[in-house]
């Protein structure tokens, strides 16, 4: 047992700081104001362009990507404390070309990807040049279970035939979005793990029909957005299949922990910057002849705040060790842990911290109504929670 | 003690609910297209107006409005189970000329207003031509200690020049909002609270600057909208001085009282609304090769939801009663606590339906997500829950 | 609707308060002291016995009993009140002989039982001079589902042969105690709800064998106690049965209707006192300079207390209302709601209370310490919460 | 980062482990019988001293102790997954020679003792020879707030005179007891964390009069107990202080830090014990027609109990670590945090627990109903959680 980072990722931690510090939370306004100009929200804002140039240039791109010639070269632990920067602001993530789902996507073409697939999507992604899409969830069933997903992926001479409706394709609204990942179904017989592919299908494909952006409780996370796409005979050549027919779970199941395990360290951050607001607050504002600060319940709050960071923080750190030392597929108890921890974790800070800042904490005047919807909607993101709380229970009376 | 309503309730209830079949919830989807034609949100969906004129027709019009001759002749206890069926669908309580801030103002105009101010005032409002705003949180201050209020009212001959700040001015982006009453600051010595007055502000008096609308938890809740407004140099006759200098805690005290229990009032019937949407939804969706009603924590859920509303209920029905009976001021205790427990009741009970919706319940095709962010806040809205607290510890303490 | 309650009832609330003031609380030390004195614990205290006759002459007597020519003629809803009252003190109950389970047994016998078992065990129990013991659960068996009860009652010419296990047969090690109602397994085949019966069992029969008393969360509950018997070939004249073969579930849901309501009641009154308790002490101690009372959550916790205890208070008042108007079976929603409410509220607030106390709080210096665990005992008392939570989802998915 | 223990660790766990098997939890049950033996619980039962001898011999003896040359070389961070282990058992830490308060005594006179107190009481204590209490709190005054101490420590000549009452003066109802480490003022001017001292003081001294025991929800921890104790003018030689008058605090503080984290290293293991016992119990008990662990919520709690004790362990093991490489002093926001985290996770753990188990978990026949009363302590024990949750804030807020 050890509970220090190394060297080099205290370097890294001190670098992304600095960057946090001067470019990325003065830019946090001029980003949205870019967003609000011209009334068009689908669009880049300029700010990201230059901030990717900035961090590129600064090494501190792709830093996800353990186990691979084509990242940072850190493993997930390296990782995880730097993501958690990250995290602590929403537009921070794509600045160092580290953000969901373009991350686990690259991961899925680094991991499974042919050569001809790398070349043509890994490339423009790790660049940062395009964006992409991982479309999976479908409205008509409980796609917690991905063995209802009923999109139909059919082989037609050279060519797989795409037919079905996504939701949350999230990306897709995105103009810079140009490919996406693909889950349907494949085979009609067999064992039901192995009757769903997984293709790769550009956006600009006809009979690709994006139909509109879902607002995600109030929001519509433009430029990201999160789509709504018909696919409607769509013709890709069969080449854009990744790994083979009926290898869609093997595909997913390799995706989704480092995913969940992102998304988890980034709550961190963003429960850390919720915190610090908070104390910001509390320490500032007057009510009843007294600061909040020495009133009622606040330092109940902030004391209960930082016990639970630091545990959620902890056994994020122990899952990344673990996915690094035995692998997401054995370590599947520790990533459905964190990943109901970390969401309900963010989502009791942020709460307090907008109940500490009144009817201000409610309005967009600082990140933590938003920060609420995030941490509300992850609690749903890649599993409901009860998925992922069954998973831990069936692996607890197995004794593992 | 007794536990059933008279009939005079069952009846309007069974009307009311008519109502909300046939013409409401078939509605609300026709209300948010066409508050979304054109492009421009801040505007009033013809069908609004069409349903007004219908509920007017059938009686269901200002039911609000105890002890007075403009209403319909309820007391509170009477007109809090119409309340929670208004409070099922997010449109329906404008319809029936029922919603906050206006029944507020209106209750102020009958108690409090000359009789020239009732006439220019209270009687468009009780007609449904016009909206109102109620204007006191202030950006600078902790405004739940309302001592704090700064906006200043200053008599100069025959007028009072206004200056401040406002914002949280609810249903001031509303066109057809014409009205605010402010609170500000008349009297600069003696008794903090005998230092602030309201007044009668017509929204297009020159010096009124509505800034923009703030958005709540991602929502713009237009055409209503959460106002903020810059007073500057504001002139209004000294007629338009609500009942006396120095009075404005005397107004907003007979205001609130009725005002929390309206909200809680309504919390109710969003939870059994939501709670309907949950069960519905539960009964039908398969995952995991189950109904998702036989599943874990689902009944859980249900139960803690029924025990919940229940309970508030009947506390909210108690306070109706002794607000009625001995005055809100003497209810202040009860009152303080619905405040509380409706917000916090709501928000468990819409926090649960919307995990058992899945990815589409942080979407907006159902209520849900919106219910979301209003009951979140709910819970600062008219003084955080915490102030409550401390009303009710306070209270307690002394034995009362 | 109606929150008051009639002046007969206030009068006798009046009556019971002084009582309580005059002769339980300061008696409750004695009553341990006796109990203690001599070694032997298993005995009734004598001031017990002064009390009873005091409260009988003071017509504070079998208050319980709705609708019934033996009783003080109240219904369930006059006696809600009045059991609130007792169960501010652990040995009130008792003296005014509405104590658990003696209640339900009366109430059994009272509905049920046959001319001559009135005279023999009503009349007696009706005027205190014996105890009696409901003997059910089976440790053996999952006695929550009662269906799974195991003991057997076979018919064998004039008599029945009862042979089992039961335990948490509470009061049953009291020497007062003289008549149990046993419930057993008679007929083995048809429909599940119609194999069970129930039988009177007088204590001193040859083959009951009082095993132990089983303490309770640390507490041996003497006098009462809870204790195992051993039910060894038993027989008894066949005429102590109840009702008539297969109907035991039939007198089973007779009795938990109140008896529940009653548990709940009395739960109202300890949260009342642990929160009196708590306020006393805040507003005395001083740590770190400050009053308690002036510190941290304390008040909050008086707020959530407050909170809890009113809505636990109106929903159980309903339910009595209920069991009035339209019978246990038809409240059967509303009663295992309040099953539920009642004991966690009273859990949560004799927890808070207890830490305002620091150490004594656990001591048995104050009455707190003893709640805490009849709290606890109560959320399995009657079926574990859960199960009643599952009656309540059921019910609530059948629209009901 | 790096979440392994050295293969010292690990070999010292399975041998632990094995003797916990092999001789402990098999012994739990004759430790019950032999005190209940002969009417008298206040004695050592001889099995604990067999186990005793038996451990010593293992070498697993005196596991705490961290650098010092008197125990095992363990650091705490190497300590803290054994002490998890003992922690299992209720009858374990004894035998390890590893129990409070003895651990903490031992280690004061480690640190603090002069070579002559070391010889007379430390090198017993060593042995197992005799037992030691630490006299603290007292019941007139929130002893939380050590500076409220309020017993005399007077020098007269080569004597100190003490004169005071203490309760929760825990295990000085044990006859093995010789040796109280007694806290009190001693100066009585001048900064007040400087006015108290640390004195020895045998229990055989004329003017020690243990009054009573104290239950601690209704345990009474028999043959330890928690001990009333007065002093009556109690004399001892001026060579019984320690380190100095005026040095009170400093002693308790390097006192505490080691055995509040003690304590939570063996809540981890009671809270691991208990959900042992649930999932053994769901598994195998039915009801209503299905196995427990197929219904409602039971699975939900197992996944929060192994989330809970998961988060818990890591925080208590960080801890554990700051405290051997800065020190207890810097390792006070985490020594506060698993303070609480520690006994409010058990008390949760523990509560699902009991409640899976119906009836029999709030009897004797499983170790639940006391590891609850114990679980629900420890939120008071070393100080109410409150009072560390201030330190959490308030090291927090100073952005410490």
């Amino acid at each position: 047992m050890y509970f220090e980072h190394t060297d080099k990722v205290k370097e890294l931690e001190e670098k992304l700081n600095e960057f946090m510090e001067e470019e990325i939370y003065p830019n946090e306004k001029t980003y949205k104001e870019q967003l609000n100009e011209g009334g068009n929200r689908w669009k880049a804002p300029q700010i990201m362009e230059e901030l990717k140039t900035k961090a590129k240039k600064q090494g501190l791109w792709n830093l996800f990507l353990p186990n691979s010639e084509y990242g940072a070269g850190l493993t997930n632990l390296e990782y995880a404390p730097l993501a958690e920067i990250m995290g602590r602001s929403s537009i921070a993530s794509e600045v160092f070309n580290c953000s969901a789902p373009d991350t686990g996507n690259m991961e899925v073409l680094v991991r499974f990807g042919s050569e001809d697939q790398r070349k043509k999507w890994l490339i423009p992604l790790l660049n940062g040049e395009i964006r992409s899409v991982y479309s999976m969830t479908e409205p008509e069933v409980g796609s917690s279970d991905a063995t209802n997903i009923s999109t139909t992926i059919v082989r037609e001479g050279d060519e797989y035939v795409i037919n079905g409706r996504k939701w949350f394709s999230s990306g897709a609204n995105d103009p810079r979005c140009k490919i996406a990942i693909v889950m349907g179904k494949s085979n009609f017989e067999g064992s039901k793990h192995k009757q769903h592919s997984q293709i790769l299908v550009p956006l600009d494909t006809t009979g690709v029909n994006v139909k509109r952006y879902i607002p995600v409780l109030g929001y519509d996370d433009a430029p990201h957005g999160h789509a709504e796409i018909e696919y409607n005979n769509v013709r890709v050549p069969a080449s854009n299949l990744l790994l083979g027919e009926g290898r869609g779970f093997e595909i997913s199941q390799g995706r989704l922990g480092p995913g969940r395990i992102h998304h988890c360290m980034r709550t961190i951050g963003m429960a850390e910057r919720a915190l610090d607001l908070m104390i910001e607050r509390v320490k500032n504002r007057v009510t009843f002849g007294k600061l909040l600060v020495d009133q009622g319940v606040i330092r109940q709050w902030i004391a209960d705040s930082r016990m639970e960071i630091e545990q959620a923080r902890l056994l994020t750190l122990k899952t990344a060790y673990m996915i690094d030392k035995v692998g997401g597929k054995n370590a599947r108890k520790e990533i459905s842990m964190i990943k109901v921890i970390g969401s309900q974790m963010v989502s009791k800070v942020v709460d307090r911290a907008i109940q500490s800042f009144g009817a201000a904490g409610v309005s967009d005047d600082t990140p933590l109504a938003y920060m609420y919807a995030r941490a509300r909607a992850l609690r749903l993101g890649d599993g409901p929670d009860e998925v992922h709380c069954e998973v831990v229970a069936r692996l607890e009376l197995k004794g593992k």
